[in-house]
């Protein structure tokens, strides 16, 4: 097996000298563009503008931005005051690029309650940190991944939307290792397409069976008995069980439910202790200008407008299980 | 108001001397692209690489089809029993191109039956034909859209899916005439976006405001109460009550069910008597790489494969309602 590129968040933002470099996720499988970053204002622009996706990934970029703002703070001579303003700044503007994602506003926290306990410069404790959990996350996806696995048979053709993480891969890849022979079909996942560019590539390049489809074939396909399970991430779950994830799970579960097909949830890092109900979580709305357009490319008529909810609410009573680090969870 | 192109077939498949001009709606609205066939199999290739769309419309281009083929007998001198041979082989050729909608076939049949029954030259006896199916189509949608204006209330937002055909701008037109204020989202329906390019684009020129989402949005939307009523049209009604229309049709009736938004089928000319079950009806099945790329451009990697029915079925259950001609039908 290929490693695949989005397996290992490491191989795709990592620091290059003084810049932070990410693999552009919109140009993806097409392309490799690495985007280099020189201060936590690109970084935050590079979330905003869909470089880098997927509430875990996204939350260790801002994290980035902030070590690269603490950097400029030393080629600055800024005294610990100073720098510590400087920090503050960057990231109240790197939580506010995404505000569905849980995993953004908790870590960019913790990394200023860590800097203001430690008394080392303040690059070295973000750095030492981001190391922490970056190797942390990869444990998580791999721990997900493993729970995931016991729910999978051979013969299974798994249903995924949107980039579901590393933990859909490991979990793929684990099934895989134990012999058990899993198909995967992928929505497309428009408007962005991260199904069909990030997931549908990562999945091939595991050796396994990849089928793309676009967002409106999914009830035709349980219809047909086609798909045995459904898998999708989680941008948050608040603690009614609400799952915010990439708009388009909802329409999967309603549909799911209906054929009587398990709807599974790859919960890295949930529920969310200040979310008490779903209706709390904020969800993004987007330029509409992204939906009406591809590549550039407009796809209406000049007096039609659009509406990109970024993300939706699933309710808890249509989701099967949370997959977590620890083990499956039902939603009571 | 402007009367949007598709309106009227009239104004967008026409003969122009011995040659029929098909404004190929896979260019539209960027572009109004005049395809100048002048052959049955030049019809039978724009019908199956969707320069036209649309049962009834598919119909009626395929009828003009037929028509070249019978002018082309008349440069060749063919005799009766030539012309008759040749008008046979056309019209095997032309009815393989789209085997889910019921509308072609039939009409096929009609016009061979027509020129087996009529004396007269083949090519007139067709031409008179068609321009009394043209007028009754026309008719047809426009009582359709009479019988679904009463179904609307001020304040109404529709959803609609793919495009639903002239009855569907017929019914929003009169709904505005009686001072209805209605606004409409419409689904783009990938893979070939019909639903952002013809549908978004027709209804605003009916100055209805006009709202594109993507298909995996309607679920959210519904959710938060943004749709009142769902209308789609149907290519083929089984005898069972079964609707079969553009895939994502399913998808939509299930979510509408789920969150009690009425769902209603225009139904030109359903059903099939001779269709007893959904289940005989084909769906056909369209080049998997037509969903791996927008206009050309690859949007997976290479080992990935794709899956694309164009077509899906929907259970009477799901349905609240057919909107014909002749008034509202309740599928019992």
């Amino acid at each position: 097996m290929q490693e695949p590129l989005l397996m290992n968040l490491g191989n795709n933002v990592y620091l290059d000298g003084d810049g932070l470099v990410i693999i552009d996720r919109r140009r993806i499988p097409g392309e490799i563009v690495p985007l280099v970053c020189h201060s936590h204002e690109a970084v935050a622009q590079a979330i905003e503008d869909m470089a880098v996706q997927g509430a875990g990934d996204i939350a260790i970029t801002a994290g980035f931005g902030l070590y690269l703002s603490a950097l400029e703070a030393e080629r600055r001579h800024d005294d610990r005051q100073q720098a510590l303003h400087r920090l503050k700044h960057a990231a109240e503007r790197l939580r506010a690029t995404r505000p569905t994602g849980f995993h953004l506003a908790v870590l960019v926290k913790k990394i200023m309650d860590r800097i203001e306990e430690d008394d080392g410069p303040f690059s070295s404790v973000i750095l030492t940190y981001l190391t922490e959990v970056l190797e942390r996350q990869r444990t998580i996806s791999q721990d997900t991944g493993r729970h995931g696995e016991t729910l999978l048979e051979s013969g299974d053709t798994i249903l995924t939307h949107c980039f579901a993480g590393a933990g859909l891969l490991y979990m793929l890849h684990y099934a895989t290792m134990n012999g058990r022979d899993i198909k995967v079909i992928c929505t497309e996942t428009r408007p962005y397409l991260q199904g069909a560019r990030l997931t549908a590539w990562s999945v091939s390049q595991l050796g396994i069976e990849t089928t793309v489809i676009t967002d409106n074939m999914a009830a035709h396909c349980m219809s047909k008995g086609m798909i045995s399970k459904v898998f999708t991430a989680a941008d948050r779950i608040a603690m009614d069980g609400t799952v915010a994830n990439k708009v388009g799970t909802l329409q999967l579960a309603v549909v799911a439910a209906y054929y009587h097909v398990p709807f599974y949830i790859l919960g890295y890092g949930g529920p969310d202790r200040r979310t008490l109900k779903g209706e709390d979580i904020p969800i993004e709305e987007r330029d509409p200008g992204e939906v009406l357009e591809f590549r550039g490319i407009p796809i209406s008529g000049p007096d039609v407008g659009a509406y990109y909810p970024a993300f939706d609410l699933t309710p808890p009573e249509l989701v099967t299980a949370v997959v977590t680090k620890d083990g499956i969870m039902s939603i009571p």
